[in-house]
C-alpha cells in the first residue's frame, strides 16, 4: 500500500510530518510517498539513513499552499503544490490514501474537485472521534466541512457516520443522535426540527436529539450536526479543556501544598490529558469523496501523523469508499 | 426595593430558593416577595424566625409550572402559577425585579407577554458572564432565547450586551466579537457572514469574528451569537468541564500517589472549580423586556439565588431598562 504524504503542510512541516511518516512506514510496512520540496524532503530523510529501513518515494513539487490561501484560488493557481499533487496521486490510483496537516479548506476543495463525490452524496463531511466518559469514543460528523446545511446533508452525515463507526468498531447498527439544545423533537432551530423529522423517518438507529452533556456520556455512537455548529462544538470543547488545564496549572502553582500535590498527581492527570489528546486519533477522513483523504490538525506532530497514516491504512484495508458507495446503490 | 421570588421554581425549590432569598434580604436590606404555595413557603420561613430579621411578603398562588410544561401552554393555563404571578408583580410595579430558577422557556414567554418588549427590540436575549483566563469574565449573548436569528437580532444583542457590560464594569465602549468558526470576515455560515457585515457597519466596538479559543482569552468584552449556537457553546463548555473533572477524579483515585496528590492539591483545584461555578454569577437578565427578569439555572442552590438577587438589585439600581430603552430613542 502507498500513502501520499503532503510533506509541506502543517505548522511543523516538513520535520514532524516526515518523522511521523517514517515511523509509520517502518511500523506498518507500507510505502510513504512524500510530496513537496525535493531538497527539503531529502534533507529531512537524511536523518533516517540509520536504523530500520523503510519504503518511500519522493514526488517533487514547486508550490506550497499556506493557511492564508483561499480554497477557491488554490484550485486554479496551485496545481503544482504538494497538497494538490498528493491528492492527484490518489485520483490516479498511484496511492491509496493521502494525508495532510495543511490548509483544511484547501484540502477539502481539492479532494472534492480532484477525487470527486461518491454518487448520491450531496456534500462530503468530516468525522472525528471524541473521548467520552465511557470506554470508547463517540464519533462526531460534521466538524466543519459544510457550514450551511440542509436537513438532507445531516441525514447523509448520519448514514456515512454509521458506516464509519461500523468499520472502526464492528457494531452492526450504531446509534445516531442529533446535537441539539433540548431533547424533545420540537426543540432547536427550524433547521434542526426539520433534520430531526428526516432522521426519525429515514435513519435506522436514530435515538433523537442529544445535548452536549449526553454526547460526552456516549449517549449515541454517532452524533450529527451541521458543520457550523459542529465546528463550534469541537473548538469549544478543545478550548475549554485548554483553559481548564491552564487555570489548574496556575492554581497548583499558587501554594506549596498545591505544588507538591500537583507533582504527585502529575502522572495521573497526564493520563486525562492524553485521553483528550487529538494526536492519538491522528487525522479524520473526509467522508463522501471517491478516495481516502485524511485531514490532520494544523498543529500535528510526528505522533499525530503516525496515527493519521494508521487511520489511512485501516480505512483503506476495510474498503471505506466501497462501503460508502454501497449506501447509494 | 422589592424583588419577587418564584418560590416554587427550580430543582431545589422551595428550600434552597427561600434560603438564598432570606440571606439576600438580610444582606442587602431589601424586601423579598415570595410567590407560591403559602403553606410550603411559611413552613420554610419558620426556620428563619431566629437570627437577623429581614423583610418579606408572601403572595399565595395555586398553580405550579414544571420543566415539562410548554411555554405556549403556560400562557393560557397557568395564570395563577408562582412564576406568572411573580412576573405580574413587576408589570404592576409592585416589585422592581423577578428571580426564578424554574422553566426558562416559560419565564421568557411570560416575561415577553406580561412585561412586553422595549420599543425597538425585535427579540429579547439572554446574557451571561463566562470566566476567562484573564481577570474579568467576558459576557456572552444570546445563550438560548432566540434559536432562529436574523442578523438584525445579533446586532441588537451586541448593542444590548454593550449596555449591560458598561453597566457592570463601567467601561465606556466595550468591544464586541462575533462567535464564528474562523477569523476572516467571509468565514462561517451565510447567516454569520451577513451578521458580520451588519456588525462591521453599525456596531461601535466591533472587532470581528472570534473563535471559542479567543473568547476564553477575553478577546472581546461581549461575544454575540444566535441563540442556537450560543446554547450549544455554553452547554459544551459546561459539560466539557464536568467531564474533565470527572475524569480527573477517576484518574487521581487510580493510584496511591495520585490520591495523596489529589488531597494536597484539593483546595487549589477547588479554586478553579469555584471560578467556573455558575452559581457565583447567580442568574442572568433577559435583555430587551420592559422589566427586570432574572433567569437562574434549574439546579440553582441558595448561593445562586442569593447572587441572582444581588444581580437583580444591581441592575435595578443602575437603571438597566431605562438604559436599554435609550438605545432606540
Amino acid at each position: 500500500m502507498k500513502v501520499a504524504v503532503d510533506a509541506m503542510g502543517g505548522d511543523y512541516a516538513p520535520h514532524e510530518i516526515i518523522k511521523g511518516a517514517v515511523e509509520a512506514a517502518r511500523e506498518f510496512g507500507i510505502t510513504v510517498v512524500f510530496v513537496g520540496d525535493e531538497v527539503a524532503i531529502n534533507l529531512e530523510l537524511s536523518q533516517y539513513r540509520e536504523g530500520q529501513p523503510f519504503s518511500y518515494e519522493v514526488v517533487p513539487t514547486t508550490q506550497v499552499i499556506t493557511f492564508h490561501d483561499h480554497p477557491s484560488e488554490v484550485l486554479r493557481t496551485r496545481k503544482d503544490s504538494s497538497l494538490y499533487r498528493a491528492i492527484q496521486l490518489v485520483a490516479e490510483n498511484k496511492c491509496q490514501a493521502i494525508v495532510s496537516a495543511g490548509n483544511t479548506g484547501a484540502q477539502m476543495a481539492i479532494s472534492l474537485f480532484v477525487l470527486g463525490r461518491i454518487r448520491g452524496v450531496l456534500r462530503p463531511g468530516l468525522i472525528t472521534a471524541i473521548p467520552s466518559i465511557s470506554d470508547g469514543p463517540f464519533y462526531f460528523i460534521d466538524i466543519g466541512a459544510v457550514a450551511d446545511c440542509v436537513p438532507e446533508n445531516i441525514l447523509q452525515f448520519a448514514r456515512m457516520g454509521q458506516v464509519y463507526y461500523r468499520l472502526v468498531t464492528g457494531k452492526e447498527t450504531p446509534t445516531v443522535g442529533l446535537l441539539n439544545i433540548g431533547e424533545e423533537a420540537e426543540k432547536g432551530s427550524r433547521q434542526m426540527i426539520e433534520a430531526h423529522k428526516l432522521l426519525a423517518a429515514r435513519s435506522p438507529g436514530f435515538i433523537g436529539n442529544i445535548e452536549p452533556k449526553e454526547a460526552f456520556r456516549h449517549a449515541a455512537d454517532v452524533v450529527v450536526s451541521d458543520g457550523f455548529t459542529g465546528n463550534i462544538f469541537i473548538k469549544t470543547m478543545e478550548s475549554t479543556a485548554e483553559t481548564l488545564f491552564g487555570m489548574m496549572k496556575t492554581a497548583l502553582g499558587s501554594s506549596i501544598k498545591g505544588k507538591v500535590g500537583g507533582v504527585l498527581a502529575h502522572s495521573n492527570l497526564r493520563l486525562v490529558k492524553e485521553k483528550l489528546d487529538y494526536s492519538q486519533y491522528g487525522g479524520v477522513p473526509m467522508l463522501g469523496v471517491k478516495g481516502i483523504s485524511i485531514v490532520c490538525h494544523g498543529r500535528s506532530d510526528a505522533t499525530a501523523i503516525y496515527h493519521a497514516i494508521r487511520v489511512a491504512r485501516n480505512v483503506s484495508d476495510e474498503g471505506l469508499v466501497t462501503k460508502l458507495e454501497a449506501l447509494w446503490k
